[in-house]
């Protein structure tokens, strides 16, 4: 199933993705996000059993990030083999955390929007994994099982808070920085179930500054959650992002990459791709 | 005023500390936390017009955290100029941030859960902040408009996954962890007002291990609103701790402070002390 979350004026509901007579649409569900629809052990089957109902257009849609408040938000970083050669770094023993607020969050086609005193906006597409069942301290079939699906983020950072200034817990936190989305992609759609076996793009103005492949991860989806649920419970709608493969800006420490008027497009093959206008903030 | 949460079996309330001819007690408002009363623009008048209700012995108490389920949980660290000078840092331009997730708090006296994957828990008092109206892009007036009033917390950190794993995202972010309360106190409650002119200790088993003073910080609270709100806006309920003084653990790399029996004490004076016994978890 591919599941998301949109917007009709000032309420939002869950929606699936279906094909109408060769013509993809989306469905309405009983749910005002996936974040409910994940809360109710039933919703996914529910969302799997609809048929009928209110239906909208695809490319008129003002899609949510898929879960609209997430009481978490991890990420990790250095999670790709090139990328962590490229920093001239170990192979890390754990995955490597941080996090995020869910109020730095917004749709995959919302602007993003660039703090004034952000000098070094980065972008970094990553595999996101959210959340469908409650867990702590799992095993690995336990964390397989708590994997509901997986969309697209893009990390927004700044590079020069993160290393000028050592703010790292302030680098990627902004509010509204940080699309996600548009769908929540079950693992049955995807080659490798829980272990998607694709590749992510990220491109600025047509021109390609990131790409990877999924074989490249250090750390799997499910040793992610694993290692994540010994620290805390997972719950329902919980996002976490399993890191971003190379980019210019993040090996390199070179000028900023995103400025206002930009066109961002953060893409994973077989899941969605994020596309995003940079603009200025006061 | 002195402001709490108290557990009621399964429920909660808010509470106002009064003085019944000469004991103390504590007087139900109608309200369930000091989350759902900061979140109503006259939770803070009405708390101060209560006069009548049911009221609460203070010694048998079941106190909560003032705020039961902040949205957002952020930490300053290297704040307290002697912390600064005894790790052999610079002074910072801008306090130094980290988040937790607001499942690592309890109640002040509750027991800190160590996992048992964690080698140096270290133990840091800190003067919170707890947010009482929105405020974004704040200036001076505006962010000490904004603190309603001050708690404080143990921010129980790990220093084996800070230091020797880097993993500082998760070094303080454990479920159930992070002792706050008990009171929520106004500023004007407080020599110094939004600057509390204060002292502050811990000790475990009845020996001081850590001892500052408020006169030493150095971004000061209005400061430090001021700085987050640039990233984020704050919420009724939010909390900012401001940073710890200088601790033998965290100055000098020491073996492990906390181990499961042990008593950890954390206060302020004239604002309150968190109580807590360390135990083990699985």
């Amino acid at each position: 199933m591919y599941l998301a979350t949109i917007r009709l004026g000032s309420t939002t509901t869950a929606v699936k993705r279906i094909d109408n007579d060769g013509t993809q649409a989306l469905l309405a569900l009983e749910y005002p996000d996936l974040g409910a629809l994940l809360a109710d052990p039933d919703g996914l089957a529910t969302a799997a059993a609809a048929t009928t109902g209110t239906t909208y257009a695809i490319d008129t849609a003002d899609f949510a990030p898929p879960v609209l408040d997430p009481d978490k938000v991890v990420c990790v970083a250095h999670n790709y083999g090139d990328h962590i050669k490229r920093l001239g770094l170990n192979l890390p023993q754990h995955p490597r955390l941080s996090t995020k607020f869910s109020s730095a969050l917004i749709g995959p086609n919302d602007p993003i929007v660039k703090p004034a005193d952000a000098h070094a906006l980065d972008c970094a597409v990553e595999l996101t994994i959210i959340i469908g069942k409650s867990v702590r301290h799992a095993d690995d079939d336990e964390a397989a099982a708590a994997i509901a699906g997986f969309t697209v983020m893009n990390d927004v950072t700044d590079r020069s808070l993160e290393f000028q200034a050592e703010e790292w817990g302030l680098g990627n936190i902004w509010d509204r920085s940080t699309p996600m989305g548009p769908y929540l992609v079950t693992p049955d759609e995807l080659p490798g179930g829980v272990a998607p076996r694709t590749t992510l793009s990220t491109t600025i103005d047509g021109t390609v500054v990131q790409s990877g492949d999924t074989a490249d991860l250090h750390f799997d989806p499910v040793h992610v959650v694993r290692r994540v649920s010994r620290f805390m419970a997972l719950e329902p709608g919980d996002v976490i992002a399993t890191g971003s493969p190379s980019s210019p800006a993040h090996d390199h420490g070179e000028d900023a990459h995103l400025n206002p008027g930009q066109k961002i497009v953060a893409a994973i093959d077989g899941i969605g791709a994020c596309h995003n206008t940079v603009i200025a903030a006061r």
